[in-house]
């Protein structure tokens, strides 16, 4: 065979077909409509971005992501993501734009896979930034945000649970010493190793009191009430400061009335060195993994030269389509017109006046009447024959 | 500094900003609404595919794909047209779907650029591919869909020139004995120099009614009358073929009512090795590279292993942008809602309740009245301000 990979698609690739593509851009119309009254502006950035800017900046790992070289020699990548190029966007073009700027964008992002696993290395993220405002209020908008449009979308049951990346940090410095002991209680938190974490608890050298501490840590989620729990835990400083801002979260919160979909969760740790407070994650009955993640990054744009608050979610459209409801039948009618050739300009000119009525209209040549129909008999929608009659 | 490539992109790509973004969204509704009437469906392909799958099959040259090897060590190319990947599909994941199959897609292709000359590596393109049907009202239906879908994109004036590779072909064989000549004459062609035509026929060894019949050739451009020209000019065999499979045609547009916005142009060539038949091009007044290109490439699918006629086109949307009008001004309410933080909660459900009516609303935390008044100045939108009352 001169094609010895046959039809074969690069590992993680695949194609989209219309049953599947049609739920998507229904989604991403909806997710659109519901960005669009917050004040979002669409922008798109391109596929290829040069490593030692975005590639660099972004929360991907550098070994996930696809490289090649150009024509200079640098080192281009597959966008990993979208909010370093909405960075390098907000530092450059809109330089001169006042904060705060709100963005948004539906497109796909790029991670390469090691192995055969089933895992995508390229999908699709509906996803917001909003950059310049440092206030609680922002980290409430886009958490609001997130559930009005997870309601969008039809998600019949799910919840977003937020937590601050000071709460774990604070505590951890007020109770372990050991800068390796607090990465490794972090790791645990993580992976949600609740086990491990318990067990390090013990295997250490701490007071009865941290110790008491670090467990109560762990059944930190739930409800309102979860906020007071975690104010009695902390002593003051960088964990109490986390606890008085998710308590302004919360307040803001229920002024958009949507605490229902919502968990506090102050042991959630998404990745530390690229978030620097709120952080959330949203979550649908029956889906083991987020749907979407997103927090406050207020160290990104500076790398970037211009320095300034952000916070932000990204929507994973292919854990989206899992959790919504199957599209309703379109409502447009579907026609099959079989014509012969004497027909033709009839049925052409019959097509057109049915399409621009708003129906779908394909049209099929035949040779004769008997073909029309044999094909109507396998036909999934309506059907009009223009052929000549039976003698 | 550490970042010697700042807010670089590589060669050829680019942001697209709000502005702009819009505008090419909204022609992509207008689009897809146009071509889904037809009985199209949307699908999405890979964004990297094996160069010797889809790469090879291309119709872009090699040098133009962006490359990058695989871990397996694989040449993988970003995907260059879209024409390739779907029959590629059409191939394997929809082999067992009864011909003739209607797809059509909206998204990126990519072309490697060699300088910089502006000319974007990375565009946008919307395109249909209806395989499986080898007669000429296939090809009629394209060229209709065509029309239609400029006329729905507001381009005000514009026209679709016809061609047909095998009159172009069949005439050469005819009149011109060597094949470097021939090959010669098609270069002219396609860079439209008829000057180096004419002189190339004055130049070579050939009859009186030999020169004649190809400088007639260069006349073959105009409307339905021109048919019964290129039917003079012709002989039998190949050639003569072609002038009744345009005649055909052109019957069929008139059918569908489009032949106003028709040309027919006998000495049209696009590339020779790929399209096989009927071919046209797309062209607005004051745009002097063509909008869309299409044609028939009955050849393309066997080289998957499941051979069948096919006929398409793309339209380009970084083209179609520039010759169509402005977009209306959003019909939304845009509000920049001010508050102080005593009003946080009221301005939050404010905000929503105006956001469930349909308007678009920002809100914005101040600390008094006063900052409220200074942005007020500055506000491209309609202003609300939740703030203390004055003393």
């Amino acid at each position: 065979m001169t094609k010895p990979l046959g039809f074969e698609k690069p590992l993680g690739m695949r194609d989209i077909l219309p049953e599947s593509l049609a739920k998507q851009r229904h989604l991403e119309r909806e997710l659109r409509d519901c960005i669009e009254r917050w004040g979002y502006r669409e922008i798109m950035t391109p596929s290829l971005e040069y490593y030692d800017t975005v590639g660099a900046a972004s929360v991907t790992l550098t070994d996930r992501m696809f490289r090649l070289l150009d024509k200079q020699g640098h080192t281009v990548v597959l966008r990993p993501d979208m909010t370093s190029p909405i960075a390098r966007v907000v530092s450059s073009l809109y330089k001169d734009v006042p904060l705060p700027i709100r963005l948004f964008y539906q497109t796909n992002v790029f991670r390469a896979q090691e192995k055969e696993a089933g895992r995508n290395a390229e999908f699709f993220q509906t996803g917001i930034e909003l950059i310049g405002d440092a206030s609680v209020d922002a980290d409430a908008e886009a958490i609001a945000l997130a559930v009005f449009c997870l309601q969008a979308s039809g998600v019949e049951t799910f919840r977003i649970a937020i937590g601050h990346v000071d709460f774990v940090e604070g505590l951890l410095e007020e109770t372990v010493a050991d800068e390796e002991d607090r990465s490794q209680f972090r790791r645990f938190l993580y992976e949600r190793d609740f086990v491990g974490f318990r067990q390090l608890t013990e295997r250490l050298n701490l007071s009865a009191e941290e110790k008491k501490r670090l467990d109560a840590l762990l059944r930190l989620r739930g409800g309102k009430g979860k906020i007071e729990e975690a104010r009695q835990l902390t002593v003051n400083g960088r964990a109490r400061r986390a606890v008085e801002t998710v308590a302004s979260l919360w307040a803001a919160l229920e002024a958009y009335g949507v605490t229902e979909a919502l968990l506090l969760d102050f042991n959630l740790i998404s990745n530390m060195n690229y978030y620097t407070g709120v952080v959330f994650e949203g979550y649908a009955a029956d889906l083991g993994s987020p749907l979407l993640g997103g927090g406050r990054y207020d160290r990104l744009l500076e790398q970037f030269g211009r320095p300034a608050p952000a916070t932000g979610f990204a929507i994973k459209m292919d854990r989206l389509l899992q959790v919504t409801p199957a599209l309703a039948s379109p409502e447009k009618q579907h026609v099959l017109l079989f014509y012969t050739d004497e027909y033709r300009a009839k049925a052409f000119a019959e097509a057109q006046r049915m399409r621009r009525e708003g129906q779908i209209v394909e049209t099929r040549r035949v040779k004769d009447r008997t073909e029309a129909l044999v094909w109507s008999e396998h036909a999934e929608y309506s059907v009009i024959s223009l052929t000549e009659q039976e003698e």
